[in-house]
């Protein structure tokens, strides 16, 4: 069995606090690593501030190189990788192997956009007392960066705070999920390699109370969360006079328009609606089919459910897995089976074995029911049937979150209509909500956050306009 | 009858050589005003290059300052300015109102966006060689341009010229067609009231030699102009090291979709057709129809044809009035019946009456025919009808021209696949080639031109852009 | 006496709340107005959100059309709208009339910007995982605002969060400072004769209660707060899950550089030392020399001091009048007296008479005295000396504030080190702190603010991104 | 002795007619090519066309892998390039290896460029008549690109047209330098290797006739030639409708202010001026030297002259060697002779010996003089001292070019009015003219060119605009 060791302000080093990872699917015990405390914390924070002058006179070409030199890193070593993440996550190693490729453009994004921090010059004349002068705003770095990342993409998500951080001059501190830590921490292998000063990233596990000083230690300018959004809007409470960026839940829906493509709307909803079992922020979780087509579209969808493959996360033949552990498991079952009670009935799957739940299509739901209006975070999605495109646009909209939509459509008039209605971050047309590419802007409005991520637009966030005014003659 | 000076380097003044402008409906004399020569042109060249510097360095407040008094100035007499505009023209009353509410528009642009000329703050340090570097781009006038302005907006396109010039800090003799002097003429005046610099504007009707020495001469340093494709391809022949943005002709084509809405096609491509009797650039001169809706979609265009009402272009009731002159009527009139000659179907109109020609509509035409491959500039419109979507956009771009197309439809893919394939400036869904507002990007490729005017997009082709690079630390 | 009704909902009314509002310098009552209570709160919120879709589907031209009318309104009506803010606020006319001119401007820029949201058209296949799809991002409006505003501009700052909401599509609450409602109120009379859908925009001056509502409301999505650091950052915390910004104060300094031009830096730093006695976010309370031209800097500067005269607000000769009130203009002698005590010397000034402090001038200070350390809002300053460029920098950045700073040199080397080093908002080279029009980006970082507000900054902050992901072909 | 075949429409080949090339200074044969006619132009044009669809819809994703492959080829083999590049044209081996690293950087930055293409989205509601409507500008590639490249950087100089025409779509055919085809030859056969449809690129030597056809011929949609004044303006004459950009000569002028760095100055204008013996567009070819360290400049310099190396283009210990050939050897010695003649005085070298030219300086020379009033693309350099810096600044002015210009200043005033006066196209501050790094915007006014490269700015020069208005809701 093999252990991890921490990396702390620039060295890989055990604590007293052992934590064990085992994988969710088989419950074999797979790794030991460690939990960080206040005084790794503290030794963190210490030598990034040491270092903060240095990473903000870091030139663009060697913040490049760095971000590259990682990029390289992660693709030499994808096999290995894809399946420690695997086997951490309980995520089918088809998709690990995509985790594992994201990141690698995370970092290349990261690299690209570091050469490419905004700056503006702009006039100042506009009226007699700004005379003669003019200005140019350019962005400084915010300082140091505290990064909590979540489970269900173990490293990729982790990297989304990571290389904007260093792409923009910053040091940051990441605290991954206690049951994923060890892609996150082969990451740091890496970034340790490279000429990145030592300090300005630290990977630590954390204990409650660490966790806390993340949030409310004041020499931390920035908080960066992903996660449920009850822990989000807390921390945004207590964070002080940081600035905070909320990446949390979702309960995506889709709408299928009688214009739309059915196969299409079909093979991209399943894997919406069952990737990683449904636990992704954006998972497919609610279907709105237009009644022309919904038992064409509900045959479909069933028929291609019967065809996935359950099975060990680190094969590439599975299509799913088991759930991250036994109480979500058991949630999801609750949530399906109060459903039912209220009148829901279920086309597909609904049951539980261990950690692992069926991939699971439910109809005849009522839009307050948890498997409608809550975070199902499971392979669970719902399926109705509407008459009007506009009522199902508002049936998405009725809801606490916002993330992101989908809208099967080949009509001009209804993709207006979901884009200047949806009260989400994205809208993705003839495609799912789970659409994500790693540079576009991503984030939820309502409950599902604050802020934006993809590298540009997190990078954007993690720096201080400055602006410079000066005699122009 | 009035006489009108001319605004040579900040002066009115006479010159020997008499213009006499008519009323092209009636034929009446309207006024006098008088031709440039060289000793004109010479002394608005010294004059302006003279004022170079003042205008280079004039703040934005002031520039602004200015545009806004001369945009308030047309309003004022937007009603006398009308009539003005609408007797030299020809053009009915209601457009030729249309005409002076954009010129004022157009100026109200430029004040607005001599306060945002771009700029921008760019890292240097992407490799070692730019290390402890940083970039700034600005731009800077151009320096002294010639402006040559058509007769179908005689306003509103001299506008287009003048209002990026000023915005830009440039000097700027503009060229009125010899046709329609008065409306420009008469912006000078308003335009000598500001405190913009005595001789940054001259307004010269010309001589074909001091016309030529436009195009020539070393001094001027960029030339706009608008007009035939003839004239304006020679002229980037001979204009030496000029910057040269050429605003030409076209045959604008429009698509109707069997998704379409049959009412608005119809109500929108009539105006875009026949709208001072099709002498505009971007007129609508040939409509494909999806065959499902043909029939109706002619029946209802042709009961609207038989709806307009010809008259004199000084009443606000008047729909179609004569061309410009007799020749052009002659023109239209000879190609009409050469297309009839060659097969076409008359489906409406078709007799000439001294300088009026009918609002008229032709099918069974050849993409070869002069009216369907040449620039009709007239009150000729093709009907033709497809029964594949992408035909018709081939048959658009089966045309020396490429100025803007109109598509009517509701579907999605339909919109993509004309945006990504139509060889033109502006493809508009929903509404006819025709459709121009000031400020969006204005211009054709393939025959119809090289630039984009639309003042923003102006304002930088008048600019050339300098890099300063310096020391970061 | 005169009366004024408060703008709830659209409408103007009383309460049983009276608010009385005095002369600062003379102590003479000029008005009563009145507290909105939770009734009108709740009245003006719930007809804000009836107003909502309205307000977000403006199309710009009416937006454009509503923020000019409100801009030629105040100028209108300037010099009778000076003299109320003079007279409620103390501020010398001179500033007064220059406020009014800066309300309107700020109304102009609004609604330049209002047509020129920001819009983005991004690639998307950056991976296969993103082929055949494209982005566009679009801007929304946020939503409620509730502004807070404070004493010192109680009308161009109340401007600064009015108008952009305007031009942003939003609704918005605005509480003005108690002791400064009116020009605030004239204000709301003038956009209420525009076509603004009634409920838009509400000015309540409020209770305690009421005020904490603004903060904890979740029907209200944002609030922005000018005010002090104490406040601020406390709503921060209590603010839910709206977005916050704070625009708060600041201890500013200045550095005279050994290259600088005397004349002007002795010029400029009297106006932003002792305008409207230092009441002022950006006053400069602290001035560095270089010890070479150290004495001849303050012998001119005292010079410039004992010319200054006192007076009536209302007066076009005075400079300086009476503080907001007796417990500032106290709190200013004690801090002062503290510094005299600890060792600072008085080199002008030091006295108080009631509400009235005298132009002062100290030196020998120590930078944890409450004269240098925290925000004085007084007519205070202190001036030392420095031997070395980069020392001086970092006795400016020795604060817990970072607003703006002024930097008076004429070497590219210090203007380079000021910029990349100091810790504020804003760098004003040859200019004071002080330094603000009201188009530019503006805002503090540590303990001045979290944000940035100029028009197009604030527009920009009331704004959510949304994506959409639509097929290329 | 190689051979080198010639790049036509994706494949290699011979023609009957031989180029033999030589290294210039040794003299030696070191291989042959090929010159195409018009049948291989021909060829490579209808080529060119059959792919332009594929090309314009080739993902970002496969447009990044192709440059990036690209970019990895060149690396791999630096060391055997830069050999042939350093004996091909005679630029010593350590600048030769200066090229391949820039040409690489090239690659890289067009990778990068061609996923961030620009596009807008804007409003169009700011009249009524755009109610309910917006828009989208996106760009298209502009379509067969012909690109003329020089001898002086015979690689980096045709990539700067080849890497953005992949980057943007568009397909290149490409005329190296008769003397200098080998390392283009090179690079055509790296390019040959990866996924980039066949055609796409075309390298071509080509005798005169053919050469005239890439300008006239209608075919092709743009020019893009780097070379001498008298060649591109005529060109631009004789291009037709197709979009002309130049990159032309120049005489490049640097000012050294008495505030400057003076060991900085001497170190930097020693490589600026000598570097490949002055064979570069902006080769310091005119210094003027405050009078204040005139003396210690030119002692320092003169000191610095007397250490360069000469030798064979092939040694890493070369500083200077041979000229292009003799002819142009002879025409630097008459220009040389002729300005002694006229008073001129030479403070260091002077004498040719077959191809080569000693590095020279001289002094006591008029403006009008060859040396100063041409490009003298020859290791000689003018120094003159100077007591007013605007005097300088309009010395550099009063000449027919107009590309960059160095400034050696530490004072704001002095960069605040180069900036604004020189007319250039690159103002460098405490560095050479001859600064360039790849992604910069680059590119002269007056007689030095048209338009500006530097991979971003040349996509969007090879780019059309096109907008899309659609319906907004």
């Amino acid at each position: 069995m093999k252990t991890y060791d921490i990396y702390v302000a620039g060295s890989f080093l055990k604590t007293s606090e052992i934590i064990k990872v085992y994988n969710p699917h088989s419950g074999d015990l797979i790794a030991e690593t460690f939990l960080a405390g206040k005084d790794e914390l503290d030794k963190s924070i210490s030598k990034a501030l040491e270092v903060q002058g240095e990473m903000a006179n870091l030139p663009s070409y060697k913040r490049y190189g760095i971000l590259m030199e990682i990029a390289a890193g992660i693709i030499e070593d994808r096999d290995r990788l894809a399946h420690i993440l695997a086997i951490e996550s309980g995520k089918p190693l088809r998709y690990a192997l995509g985790e594992i490729d994201r990141a690698t453009q995370t970092f290349i994004v990261a690299a690209e956009e570091c050469k490419r921090l905004p700056g503006e010059a702009i006039s100042i004349d506009w009226t007699p007392a700004g005379d003669g002068k003019e200005g140019i705003v350019k962005y400084f770095p915010i300082g140091l960066i505290a990064g909590i990342a979540p489970f269900n993409f173990p490293l990729n998500l982790a990297v989304h705070k990571i290389a904007p951080a260093i792409a923009s001059g910053n040091m940051i501190i990441l605290k991954p999920a206690r049951s994923t830590p060890l892609s996150v921490l082969e990451l740091a292998k890496i970034i340790d390699k490279t000429q990145l000063p030592k300090g300005a990233v630290s990977i630590l596990p954390m204990d409650r109370e660490a966790g806390n000083q993340l949030v409310t230690d004041y020499r931390i300018k920035m908080l960066s969360f992903t996660g449920s959004p009850q822990v989000g809007w807390k921390m945004k409470r207590d964070a002080g006079r940081k600035k905070v960026l909320l990446e949390l839940g979702g309960n995506a829906g889709v709408v299928v328009s009688d214009s739309a493509n059915i196969e299409l709307a079909v093979a991209k909803t399943i894997v919406g609606g069952y990737a990683f079992s449904g636990q992704v922020c954006i998972h497919v979780q609610r279907i709105f089919v237009h009644e022309k087509i919904f038992d064409a579209f509900a045959d479909k969808f069933i028929e291609k459910l019967r065809q996935m493959k359950v099975g060990e996360p680190d094969s590439i033949d599975t299509d799913i897995s088991s759930l991250i552990d036994e109480d979500n498991a058991k949630r999801v079952e609750d949530w399906v089976n109060e459903a039912v009670a209220d009148g829901a009935k279920i086309l597909f799957g609904g049951k539980r074995n261990k950690n692992y739940f069926e991939p699971t299509l439910i109809t005849n739901t009522k839009q307050e029911m948890k498997v409608c209006a809550l975070e199902v975070f499971g392979p669970v999605v719902t399926i109705e049937k509407f008459s009007d495109f506009s009522k199902a646009v508002h049936l998405i909209n009725d809801s606490e979150y916002g993330l992101q939509a989908g809208i099967f459509t080949d009509k001009l008039s209804e993709m207006n209509y979901a884009f200047n209605n949806l009260e989400v971050g994205g809208v993705i047309i003839n495609d799912v909500p789970t659409f994500r590419v790693d540079h576009m802007p991503y984030g939820g409005v309502k409950n599902s956050g604050l802020g934006r991520e993809g590298v540009k637009y997190s990078i954007q966030e993690m720096m201080e306009p400055r602006l410079l005014v000066k005699n122009k003659y």
